[in-house]
């Protein structure tokens, strides 16, 4: 008799591959399948709630799984963290349901987006900003985040390789879409129903062209309803971008 | 003509074999070394106030070379930084007296140690904190941390393999030493006249062990009139370790 579990998961995607396993590279998916095959005996498959691209990070990542192991969650949780490398590890493990699943039963993720604006990069933070030491109307940024905001079709914010997981002309809602400043650190925090592959990198893009003066904030909603992506700015670095939380 | 250099440092040190020059080995000092002979075109030795061991980073290091190239400091801060790896940045160039001595001029030196206490070492500080989710008692540390401060021989925490670089049994002044709690993170700070090899990581090390209940604050006077390595605890993790400051 198998179990469902979810397991909340944060990692530093710096040194893999993305989420998704992929045959002879390093992923965050594959490490997970990689221990609990060992601790379960037989290769299992793990559901995420959504793909992080190489280099992004999680604070909070969800996956699902089934296991016929009866081992308790908190067991779980430590014989994982003590098989998985320092990068990744599992926060917690839970008990669902039978029809849990971590990306389908997903209503809504947050992510944020961290810009370091000072001349010099600290060497502790240089894996987890992305750099931009360069002039920007940070008014004109925070006026044209919230364009971003709404249920509408955002292909004109899809990566260029989207793959059909999921269909990017379907209409997707942005709850949230803020830009703050703390000090050196410029924050992009968005909430939504779900993003397209490189989204919030490309929304991160687009507003670096309204902060440079070569977007205003008026822009936006053309952008979006150009529906092109070549309207947009370019795929900010992945370094900078975290997947926050999932909420179910 | 050439010209004194002070240059004030940050470094990651997770990836480099330490501070000093070792053949075949990606270090501190050989980086800097190696973009300082890019823009002089010869090459260029510099000066360390100390060394650090691998994996230890700097918050604040400093470094003494002389220079023909007449490059505004400003300028050769800039060119440092694009030639250098983003984990390691240097913050500022000044120009000095030629007895400016970056080793021999030091007066003090501050090193702070932090230990992560919670069962899970978020991934994004696992390369900054030595994990220690094990109990302690940290009263007992506090009240430890204190005796290591006074002028004496410090040669009960030398490192094994100290070089003859500097005498062991040559009186050091501790002018502070204290362990302060932030929620999950415990930091040793130390202000000191001059260290011994691993000496901080050894001091920590004996910290863990009163905090363990192995060693009570009493002892530490006890293990420093010894002048035996043996007395006092193990060498903690070189991870914890940053150089925050050196004064002159």
């Amino acid at each position: 008799m198998s179990r469902r579990l979810r397991l909340y998961l944060t990692y530093d995607g710096t040194d893999f591959h993305g989420w998704q396993v992929q045959p002879g590279l390093k992923t965050i998916q594959g490490e997970i399948e990689r221990v609990l095959g060992e601790i379960e005996g037989r290769p299992v498959h793990v559901d995420g709630s959504g793909r992080t691209d190489a280099g992004v990070h999680a604070l909070e990542q969800v996956a699902s799984l089934d296991l016929e192991n009866p081992i308790p969650t908190l067991n779980l949780r430590r014989a994982m963290n003590r098989l998985l490398p320092p990068a990744i590890r599992v926060l917690r493990a839970e008990e669902m349901p039978a029809d849990f699943h971590a990306r389908f039963s997903a209503r809504s993720k947050c992510y944020e987006y961290r810009l370091w604006r000072a001349e010099i990069c600290p060497p502790l933070l240089y894996r987890y900003v992305c750099h931009h030491p360069y002039p920007l109307d940070i008014a004109a940024m925070c006026e044209a985040a919230p364009h971003f905001e709404g249920t509408r079709d955002f292909r004109a914010l899809a990566g260029a390789d989207e793959d059909g997981g999921s269909d990017p002309a379907q209409p997707r809602t942005i709850f949230s879409s803020l830009l703050e400043t703390t000090g050196d650190l410029l924050i992009y925090r968005v909430r939504g129903s779900g993003f397209l592959r490189y989204m919030v990198r490309n929304i991160v893009g687009t507003l670096l062209e309204v902060g440079k003066g070569n977007l205003t904030p008026e822009d936006i909603v053309r952008i979006l309803d150009s529906a092109d992506r070549r309207q947009a700015g370019p795929t900010a670095a992945a370094r900078g971008l975290f997947l926050v939380r999932v909420e179910y």
